[in-house]
This record gives C-alpha cells, structure tokens and sequence, in this order.
C-alpha cells in the first residue's frame, strides 16, 4: 500500500507542501496592493492627477511583484511536477526557497523607490541567484534519489538527459542575475533590462525556437516526447496548483478590506462620548460607505471565485497559456481592494467619485473578460481541455458562457450608464452589487428562457433538441 | 464515470468550495492579531504595565475572535460532513454564510471597545441568527436533494430523523443568539453569559449527557449509530480541512511581517538624501533588526508548519478533541507576530527587550506542546489514528517525539538562559533562530545516535531491533 511504501522509504506525497507554497505565494503576490490602497488620496484634488502618480510608482509595483512572483510559481509548478514525492530533506529546502520568495516584494519596492540606486538589483539578484542554487540543489538531490521523481522520469532512459536539461533551464535564470549584478556596477540601466529578459525569457525562448523551425526546418525533439520544461504554450500545468493559487489570491483580496475595517474603524471611546454625545450608532453611521464598501467587494470578489469554481469544474487539462491569462486575470482581482478604497473615499456625487467608480467598473470588466478568455482559448483544444458537457454543443455550453460573460457585461453596462447619468453613478454602482448575486441565482432560468425564445424566433419548425 | 454523473445531475464536488472557505476562515481567525502587534508600546515605560493594558483588551479580543471564528469553523465543517456534494445554489448560500462569518471579528472588537453598549451584542446576534438561518436552508435544501448528501445517510432509512436532528443543532446557536439580544435591552451582562453559554454549548451538552449516563444508566443512542453531530471527543473531524485550516494560518502568520516590511520600510527618498548623505545602505542599516525579526519569525513559523505537516503526514484519523488541541496550537502560532514585533522594538539590552524575548519564548513553547499534545492524545488510540511505524515501538516512533519535542525544549532552553544571562539574551535567541533548522536537518542522524547510546548502556547484550 501507498502508507506501507512511504514508512519504507521516508518519503512523503508532496501535496500538502504545494498547498502551503501556493498559499504564501498568493499572499504575497497579492499583498503589494496594499501600499497603493493606503496611499491617501487629498479630496480637494483631482483624482485623475493623484491616479496618475500612484500609476507611475506603486502600482507599477504591485503589477511587476505580481508578474515576478508568479513567474517565480510557474517555475515552482514545474519543478514539482518533476519531482512528485518528497522527504524532509526537500520540505527544508522548499521552506527555505519559500522565504526569499518571500522576501522579493521587498528587495523589488526598493529597486522602484530608489531606481538609480545599486543595492536594490543586487539584493534582488542575490535573492535571485538563492533560489536557482536551491533548486539546483533540489534537483540534483531528487535525481539521486529516483523514487522522488515523476513516474514518466523514473522509468526512462535518458535521465542523465533530463537531469542536464532541467539544471539548464532553472541555472539560466541566477546567471543572468548574476550579469545583471555586475552591469549594476558600470552601467545600471543595462541590468534593468537583463532582468525584463529574464521575466520574459521563456517567452523569448519559445518565439526563438519558432523562428528558427520556421528558417531551417522542424528542429529535431528532446527525447521522449519531454513533457515538462518545454515552453510550449501546451505544457500541462498543475489544474490542482492553478486552483490553488487562485483560491488563495481570492481569499486574501477578500479580506482585505475586513483588515481596514477591524484596524481603523472601531471608534475611540472619548471621541463618541465627546463628538457624538455617547450615541454609538451615530458614530458608527459616518463609517457607513465603508461596511457597503466591504459587502459590495466581498460579493464582487466571492462571485468572481464562482465563476472561477464553475470554470475549472469543467476544465480537465490546464495549460501554461491557460495559466497566463488566468494570473492577468488574477492581477486585476488583486487590484478590487483599490477601487473599493477609493469608491467610498470620496463625498458624493463629487468628479473624483464618479472616476472611483468608472475605475472600479474597468477593473471588474478585465478581471471577467479574462476568465472568459481562459475559457475560450480551452474550447480551442476542447478535446483535451474541456468536459463533453460543456464543449461546443455540450448541454451546459450557453449556460456556462452566461455565467462568464454576467460580469463583464453588467460592468460594461455600468460604466457608460455611469458616463451617461453622471449624476446618479453611486446608486446605480451599489444597485449593481446588489443585483448581481441574485442574476447569477435566476441564471440558469435567464438561459432556459432566452434559448427558448431564440429557438421559438429563429426556428419555429426544429424540434427542441434535448428532447430528441 | 463521477464527471458524468456530476454533468447529468448538475452536482459538483464541494472540495474547492471547502478549501475556499478554509482558506477565508483562517485568514479571518488571525487577523486580529494586528491591532495587537500595531499597538505601539512606549519605550520608556515598563513592557510589563503595557502588556498588562494590551492583555486586558486587544489580546483577548484576539483571542476570542479566534474562539468563536473557530467555533463557526467547526460547524461548518461538521454541515460538509453531510453534505458531501454540492450545486451552485448550495455554493452561493455558502459565499453569503462566509460573507457574515467574516464580518464577526469586527463586530466582536465593537463589542470588546465599548462592552456597556447594547450595539456591539445586536450586530454580533444579527451576524449569528442570519448565519444560522442560512446553515439551516443549506440543510433543508441538501434533505430536499437526497443525491448531495453523505452516502451513509442517503441510503439509511431514517433521514427524516437525521434532518431534525442536524436542524436542531444548528439551530440552537441563533435560538440562544435571540435570546441573547432580547436581554440585552434589559440586563446587557445576562447576554454575555448567554453568549459564553453558546460557545461552550458543545462541552456542556456533552458533559451534562455524561452526568445524565451516569445518574440513570446508559441512555439510548441515536440510531445507525449516527457518526456526526454527536459532539463526542472521538467525532471525527475531516482531516483534510483540519490540515487546510491549519495551512491558511501558518501561511498568514508567516507573511504578516513581511506586509508591515513593505509598507514601513521602505524608507523615503528625501530622508535618505537629508539625513544619510544619500546613502541607502546606511539608512537601510538602521531597519536590521526588523529583517532578522523577519527571517527569524518566517523560518520559526516555517519549522512549526513542518512539525505540522510531518505529525498530520502519520495520523490516519483527526477526532474533535484533536482538532481542539490543534486550535490552541494555531491561536499560539497566531500570536508570534506580535512576539516578534515585541522582540525588534526595543534597543540593545533593555529590560524590555528580555521580557519581549522571554515572551516569544513562551509563544513558541506552547504552540510546540499542543503540538506534541496531539500526538499524545493520538497514541492513545493510536490503531484508529496512527500509521504503525509512528505507533509505540514502530520504526519513526522516537524520530516523531523529537521532531515534536525539539521545539518546545529548545523554547524553554531558551527562557531559561535568558533568565539566568540576562545581559546576552538578545544573541541566544538569535543563535536558536539560526541553530534549529540545522538542528531538523541533522535530526534523523542524532536520533540514531541517541538510541544506540541508550542500546549501549542500558542493553549491550540485546541484539539491534532492526537486524531481527
């Protein structure tokens, strides 16, 4: 039995060490919003001028952080999807991989913060090159110790192969750190763009390879049909990790607010007593934006991880491109604790909130379109990717494509009424919140209508098909 | 196939919906944690006196808040243990349940800020009886849907007794909550007690059957002998979530610090050009000790979550009083970011800095003995709970106790040294920060060398164990 071998050899299966990784990555990458989010923005200016300074500084942070720390999880993904059992010896090494992972934001804050300074690139190099060691040094340990490895792996060949192909890939990255490092030293600007390489290298990788199949023929194979470390936009990726992570960026963009909450808006004693005559619920009413504020994002957020659920329910393969545009989808959930901040930071019916609220709008429209876009590049390859119920023609098909494109339209929908009716923008925002919960509750009721009345206009004659 | 059947009766499996919530519950029982930690202690007046104003409030804001929210956690696991599958109409009642679960802590600092207001109590009793009201159409639409629920019941033929009995568990809580809030207009202290009764509800009906067993001789007991809702210590508790739970906790815990790193210090550009000559590495110099504080909480939190991990790894079954003990572990976990707040505040050799050390200490020591209480509790019954090779005289049965020892006496160590080389205590705790993960590596190793010494001395005619 499976408990027989793992007291044998000392191994362990790996899952819930994923688990854990998953949630600490999410954390982290999701948390960087919180310094825009508390950026303060003056009432009496333009919000448009303050968005503009935030933009240039720290949310070009939180979306960097984001894109570097999941690019830090894809390859994570990738190396336990070689290495599938572990012992101590790697839970030790994966905690401590996890700790400068950890640590990025930081080093990566301050590489923003003072842009012309050195010891940014090279703490974040340092922390950079660690890793690689460490997962060289996971990846060596675990090729010493075959019965940690992917089945696929433990019965091949050519392991020396893949052994050497693998150490390639991950030692790329610390070298260019390494380079970049240096070029800090005599010329700065250049280890910034090293360092956008290395983001960006398995992108470039692949389009190399592409143009070079394309000059001088079909490049031969690695052997074995290698399924992992190839680039390809087809590369299986953990659905289980991809499942994880969201779940954790989710979780964590939902509490976010509550934590404002807790922090900032329990009264002080004296002040009721002395401002409010001793009446708490009078002092309570001035934080009544921000609790319909905390509702509106926690139904927003906790139906976009509906959404999500039902998407992946019916997702049988996830692939790196798949994975892609769900972390743009997952960068733009990252970013509701903003708009929410700033929807009920501003008096009412003031420019600045109407903007608040068209920003809010914008983010919920690409957090939604890009999960329908997940779901669309899988209906692609919908033999592989997707349950018969849902591919093209399936019975949940239309159903499914409501639920993905519910968000975005009402957005969409709320931002130009919001442009239109410029003066009633904060009751048709909050009435949006409120009525989306119970759309998604009638839906599958909207769709049996809809279908059948386009069936009824366009094809009076054809039988209905389920019955046939 | 399942994802056929799931496709024709539009049921889904309900792990993801639980690890969402898991992961939104844990976040929520340990935030409270940071209008603790933020708490500002004076250096010049005496730690002692500050804590004792931080323990009279926040700390047992935090503490309850992880009380209750845990209570609420147990209850929902115990729904899920009946409801084994779920739609999107049980998905959607379970968002709006955690909607509200999220929202007590707040309510509950109200309480804990202003304990003569009748507000606080209202809010917390509203939050209650609507959470109540949501689990009981949760249950009521499951019985509705036999096909959702627990194999167990959906083929006994008393399901009707199971429906009653489950309502009248959960309704219980909001009965007592009403109750609660209809005193409160008259004598607001009867409330609390009310409110105290609820939580603890479980161990008094259990403790008050047992006196009843007793008084009158073996009751009768449910029929089928009915697993869940019987509040018996042996109740098995769903061992995944228990470890999922644990999980959003430990990852939490250890990423807190690193969210105040990157809010605070990240110093600003014009300080750093006026006060340090435009020297970041000097200014950067001055926040050291934070990022030791900030190692050393990520590896000690780290090194707890492996314990975790390697005890859960070998417990086949997790019953409630397990999952009790593992609750008082993890509200200890929860409490190191303060400890570590505490321990870089002050300077060099103070006398706070002892007590803040002395306090981490005693952190770590506890959450390492309900560790090792656990394990404990499972050797009681270790053939339902244990795998054999961690049961008594199994292969990893000595390697568990150290594993789960090291911590607590490497703790206790600790205080002790510092009590005795008060002035030094600053290095010993950072030298026991840096020795412990070397100390797991080498575990396996000084285990093996500490049972053939005890062979040596104690039993030199013995053959080794191992070679019979």
């Amino acid at each position: 039995t499976p408990s027989e071998r793992e007291g044998r050899s000392g191994t362990q299966s790996s899952h819930r060490l994923l688990a854990y990784s998953d949630a600490l990555i999410s954390i982290i990458a999701t948390v960087m919003i919180l310094p825009v989010a508390h950026t303060k923005v003056e009432d009496n200016e333009e919000l448009k001028e303050s968005v503009q300074l935030l933009l240039t500084t720290k949310i070009a942070v939180y979306l960097m952080t984001f894109l570097i720390v999941t690019v830090a999880w894809a390859a994570h993904i990738r190396l336990f999807q070689v290495i599938v059992r572990i012992d101590d010896c790697l839970a030790l090494m994966n905690l401590a991989c996890m700790m400068l992972i950890t640590f990025l934001p930081y080093t990566f804050s301050l590489m923003a913060t003072f842009p012309e300074k050195v010891l940014g690139i090279l703490l974040f190099c340092a922390c950079v090159m660690v890793i690689g060691l460490i997962q060289s040094v996971i990846v060596v340990y675990a090729f010493s110790r075959p019965f940690l490895l992917n089945e696929q792996i433990q019965i091949s060949e050519n392991q020396t192969f893949y052994k050497h192909h693998i150490l390639k890939v991950i030692m790329r990255v610390p070298i260019m750190c390494l380079f970049a490092s240096i070029f800090s030293f005599i010329f700065f600007q250049l280890s910034y763009v090293l360092l956008a390489i290395v983001i960006f290298l398995p992108y470039i990788s692949q389009s190399l390879r592409w143009c070079r199949s394309k000059a001088i023929g079909q490049v031969e194979d690695t052997p074995d049909s290698m399924l992992f470390y190839t680039y390809h936009p087809n590369e299986p990726l953990s659905k289980e990790r991809v499942e994880a992570f969201s779940d954790g960026v989710y979780a964590i963009v939902a509490t976010l607010l509550i934590l404002d909450i807790c922090e900032d808006n329990v009264p002080d004693p004296a002040t009721v007593r002395d401002r409010y005559g001793g009446s708490l619920t009078a002092a309570l009413q001035s934080y009544g934006p921000e609790y319909l504020a905390y509702f509106g994002s926690f139904a927003t957020v906790g139906l976009l991880w509906f959404v999500h659920h039902s998407l992946f329910l019916h997702v049988t393969k996830t692939t790196r491109f798949m994975g892609l545009l769900n972390t743009f989808s997952l960068a733009f959930i990252g970013g509701l604790p903003l708009a929410y901040q700033l929807t009920h930071e501003f008096p009412r019916n003031s420019r600045n909130e109407l903007e608040a609220i068209q920003i809010s709008c914008v983010i919920i429209f690409f957090a939604g379109i890009f999960q329908l876009a997940i779901w669309v590049v899988a209906l692609f390859n919908e033999r592989e990717t997707l349950h018969p119920y849902v591919r093209y023609g399936g019975r949940e098909h239309v159903f499914m494509l409501a639920k993905l494109a519910l968000y975005p339209c009402v957005a969409l929908g709320t931002f130009f009424l919001t442009c239109i009716l410029s003066k009633f923008s904060a009751p048709i925002f909050h009435l949006m919140e409120i009525t989306v919960p119970f759309a998604f509750l009638v839906l599958r009721l909207l769709v049996r209508v809809g279908l059948a009345l386009l069936r009824l206009i366009f094809c009076p004659e054809r039988p209905d098909p389920r019955t046939v």
